[in-house]
């Protein structure tokens, strides 16, 4: 097997230490599944380059990111109370604008409540579920404006765009996830009682991709609807299709029901393969926390497993995943006792299990 | 005092039932305030009706509503295997219609977790928050399209439209109600990092109304984070402002934390008295359970108290919260124990404690 070529790009925050423990559990990984080795670039972005630099992300560096397998991220994104780096930049100019230019259409983002992590449910049940959210339209696109700003008379708005280019991919591409997985069904969520053109599109494409897999079920439910089942009854969702933006809604309350955002992986595929992946944990950068070691790491290491399997690695995430399961039971088995570890010493900890 | 003039939309499903107890409860409460008396007109709108009429609501039936001082909504909604009834086509061109057509710009949404009820949180905490919802704007307005429909070069878009007039209505609203709980704190809900506009008249209408009201506190989160702090820390909110979309979701997900949807009552407000305003519950029309003195009246009720303490009759109100609690806690006292009540039955029992 060939080399795989990461770029890494840390960011801001807590974002360097954890993607630091997930690149040294991948290698382990890879040495015991006996794969061919991980080359790293690693790359200075986000609200401490801008502070540095001015620069958000220029052609020539994503230029560079094009030319690797995959992109391992970590987190951007300055303390809400800095004042010098105007808000949502750095969301917008590096994060989305990666999503974006680099065609990540299928955002997967599993939700498992691993065993002994505890939910703020009382009767959570059995949690596992994938969300595949649209990662290169909706809401998200940037396509709004504001006329008279600032005056009584300012009207702002944000357009919606939705084609069925995009729609479609994403779509099949639960389905087809959906057929590999016990349960074999599909929930749609959208509004199309309210968001009419577009709930139209999306729920005809299901009804379209739904006829070529008789063996996948298939169910709608409004995203309001949606947010009381998540709390209610988590354990009913399989494969869950959804727009950018309730995606990103629904999988923080996903990572929520399942014991917190720091377990929570994610994954932006370019399903064409036309330019590398991204994987990232769903969590934020946590300045408050930044450079003390008390991170957690896992959610970029089960990022990192979704990496290895995009890549063709089945056996690597498989055991990191493994590995992961083992370290979670063990906490939890440990309970208040344990000492608490740092961020590297959760890494040694999971790397030592492969 | 003056006769409160009243209409009454029972609608479809469990509508008719529930709006009738909330109807009993009122008069019992009028009577037990020494209040003047309370008339009812009846309308009947939904989804029955376009099957028997072809109408969801004229220009007539409009008006004879303008003309009450207030209305009573049950819920409207078909079965959703009923193929006859276009999908959305009852929400928009009735409910979404009366809450545009009678400008109900401040959506007040109430969320109490009262004594002996069971939330799913293991940890609820003392939920007592109200969400102020913007009921006119956003991606409500239904300013959105497609072209080449069906074909695989399709594009729908949906426009959220938000003006400085909806937003700072609803603001103000906001901090006013903040200023009269013991709390004192408005939270923003958006998610301006995306929606940089919208965004950005939202939050600078916040700290334009922020500076009028020294003693109220306020801060800023990502919708996405709200739902995961309204289920790990719900009680930490006391008063949320935000936009129509994320008003709905993050309404619903408030219902699930709080025990349901039962007990979720809402008001859609014209603040400028132009129109009269319309209060209902939260859920829906449960066709699955209808006409079988199944469902819970007990959000219609609080809702039928919030029209009151809107009318200006807020000693009856008071009467009615109070009665709710009581009953309430007497269901969480007899536990599994009481055989279940009818819903009329439930009306009686609260109407009985007034
Ligand atoms: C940082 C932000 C732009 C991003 C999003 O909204 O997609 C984040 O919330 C996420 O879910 O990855
Ligand atoms: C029925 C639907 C149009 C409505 C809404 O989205 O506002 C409902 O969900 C609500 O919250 O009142």
């Amino acid at each position: 097997a060939a080399v795989l070529d990461l770029a890494v790009i840390g960011g801001d925050g807590i974002g360097p230490e954890v993607t630091a423990e997930a690149v040294k559990v991948m290698r382990a990984a890879t040495a015991s599944a006996g794969d061919a080795e991980i080359t790293t670039t690693e790359y200075s972005l986000g609200a401490t380059h801008w502070l540095e630099t001015g620069e958000t992300l220029t052609d020539e560096v994503l230029d560079q990111l094009r030319g690797h397998d995959a992109i391992l991220f970590g987190a951007v994104g300055a303390a809400p109370n800095d004042t010098r780096i105007p808000s949502g930049l750095i969301e917008r100019d590096l994060l989305l604008k990666l999503r974006f230019s680099l065609d990540h259409g299928v955002n997967l983002r599993p939700s498992k409540l691993y065993p002994g992590v505890v939910s703020p449910l009382s009767q959570p049940g059995d949690i596992d579920f994938v969300v595949v959210r649209e990662g290169t339209e909706g809401p998200y696109v940037g396509n709004g404006g504001a006329i008279r700003t600032g005056t009584p008379q300012e009207i702002a708005t944000e357009v919606s765009v939705n084609t069925a280019f995009g729609v479609e991919r994403v779509v099949r591409h639960a389905f087809a996830l959906a057929a590999e997985r016990p349960r074999q069904h599909v929930t749609l969520v959208h509004k199309h009682n309210v968001l009419v053109h577009a709930g139209h599109l999306w729920r005809r494409t299901v009804d379209t991709v739904a006829s070529e897999y008789p063996q996948v079920t298939h169910d709608y439910m409004h995203v309001d609807a949606a947010t009381i089942f998540l709390t209610t009854d988590p354990a009913r969702f399989d494969v869950i299709v959804t727009d950018n933006l309730f995606g990103d809604i629904l999988t923080d309350l996903a990572a929520a029901v399942t014991g917190g955002i720091g377990l929570a992986a994610s994954g932006n595929v370019n399903i064409s393969g036309t330019a590398p992946s991204m994987f990232e944990p769903v969590h934020g950068s946590a300045p408050d926390i930044a450079g003390q070691q008390k991170a957690d790491p896992t959610a970029a290491i089960l990022s990192a497993a979704l990496l290895l399997e995009q890549a063709g690695r089945a056996e690597a995430a498989r055991r990191i995943n493994e590995a992961v399961w083992q370290d979670l039971a063990a906490r939890a088995t440990a309970g208040g006792q344990a000492a608490p570890r740092s961020t590297a010493q959760i890494g040694d900890g999971i790397a030592g299990r492969l």
